[in-house]
């Protein structure tokens, strides 16, 4: 049977690969490398040389995925056929490249449970027999935590992990005083008006890895600034943040 | 200057070790083994294997947790106490395991982030100087999602965690969908009526490993069996899990 890893590869920095996604590439036959079309080059680099280092006898076979047509998001339609369609790529690509007995495998940024669709992808599949396995890996919340030192929640409080689409339309929930923002686009920290700590990080484990954290109405146009000249100056940003109340 | 660090070693497999986990265990001068008194046999155990294999120069030094005075907790002056005497017994075992040019280690199980008070007690240490830093780990709940193999959140949606005693009195949030529990003592999923699955598991990474997933409703008087059996046979368990409403 063929058989296909999810190996989460950490959020940057190649020695948060666990020994477990080290072992895993050096079983794979072929190396999948989804091309997103937008997919900052960097990190298709940093695949590679985990490849190179870790998967040498491993095959390198690149996926296209096809871009969501944003403004038909909101047809129900138009989203399923774009996840037919990405799950038959993925079919395809498993039953052309892998023979009976290989394992082929996807380098997932991160830890693969957060904010990934390769897992989803490949339930969609329909039509040939596979087995499959994911490997967790140091997501960005994880290394945006461990870099400011800090707990991602108080002592018997919960911790709320979300997006920046989410806050700018539903502001800071009132049940959680933690909350980590993933996918902001659009600053969404800025109109938040709650009482905040914000420990932000961009690019973390890479060598452009840039912190700031401090109370948020008195660091946030520091951080805009350092965003915006951050992104000039790469082309693209990546970057996450802890929201953490104050007044409680 | 002395050194410390707070290194994640994952929630069970020892291949859940990061490469730079690794890499710090191999420069440690003395290992920090926290004795809580209830901890459980086999996580030390683990720990010293670790050790054994990744830091066969490190010397080992027991640092006695003490136990919060649990009747007393409701009162601010205790906690306070205890955590000065916490913070002082670090400080302690900083000062006279370390001379002035060493590096100490915590093995923290998992994720240091998330549920572990660690951090916090090195913050509170004075009088001494010490530089720290803390070494992301896989948590208990990426194991948990990985070996179900799903997300942790559904596409732009959010995922909470919280504790077993926070879902017993506050019941599932009504701001996620899906909602990850840890430290849950007293079976706090039997009380939820929502209409949610359950993706459980024990002894995550381990050889007892224990998984069990299906509508909670339908699932939840199994998983009390099981949990009781496995509660009996070991003498404790240690599980987590996530809720995920089907309503939406
Ligand atoms: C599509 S999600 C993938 C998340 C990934 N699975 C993980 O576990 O981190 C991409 C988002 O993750 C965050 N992210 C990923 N890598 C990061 C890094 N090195 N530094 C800061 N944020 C990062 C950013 O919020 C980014 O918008
Ligand atoms: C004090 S917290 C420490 C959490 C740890 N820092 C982490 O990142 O997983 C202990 C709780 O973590 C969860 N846990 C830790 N290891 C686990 C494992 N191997 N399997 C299942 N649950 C685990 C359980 O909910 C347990 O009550």
């Amino acid at each position: 049977m063929r058989e296909v890893l999810v190996i989460g590869i950490g959020a940057g920095d190649p020695d948060q690969l666990t020994l477990e996604a080290v072992k895993a590439l050096g079983r794979l036959d072929v190396a999948f490398l989804v091309d997103k079309g937008d997919e900052k080059r960097d990190l298709t680099d940093l695949r590679r040389e985990m490849l190179r280092e870790y998967a040498p006898r491993a095959r390198v076979a690149s996926v296209k995925d096809p871009e969501r047509d944003r403004a038909a998001t909101r047809y129900a339609t138009a989203v399923d056929d774009w996840r037919r369609e990405r799950a038959a790529n993925y079919r395809d690509l498993i039953r052309d490249e892998l023979t009976e007995h290989q394992t082929g495998g996807f380098l997932v940024w991160g830890d693969p449970a957060l904010f990934d669709s390769t897992i989803a992808i490949l339930d969609d599949i329909d039509g040939i027999t596979f087995t499959y396995a994911v490997i967790p890996g140091i997501s960005s919340v994880s290394a945006l935590a461990a870099r400011h030192r800090i707990g991602l929640n108080r002592v018997g409080r919960a911790v709320q992990i979300t997006t920046g689409r989410r806050l700018a339309t539903e502001g800071m929930p009132s049940d959680v005083d933690d909350l980590v923002v993933m996918l902001d686009a659009r600053n969404a920290y800025r109109a938040v008006e709650d009482d905040v700590d914000i420990y932000w990080g961009a690019y973390l484990g890479t060598q452009d890895e840039i912190l700031r954290a401090g109370k948020l109405h008195e660091t946030r146009d520091e951080i805009d600034e350092v965003r915006a000249a951050a992104r000039a100056r790469k082309g693209w940003i990546m970057d996450t943040y802890l929201l953490r109340r104050r007044d409680r």
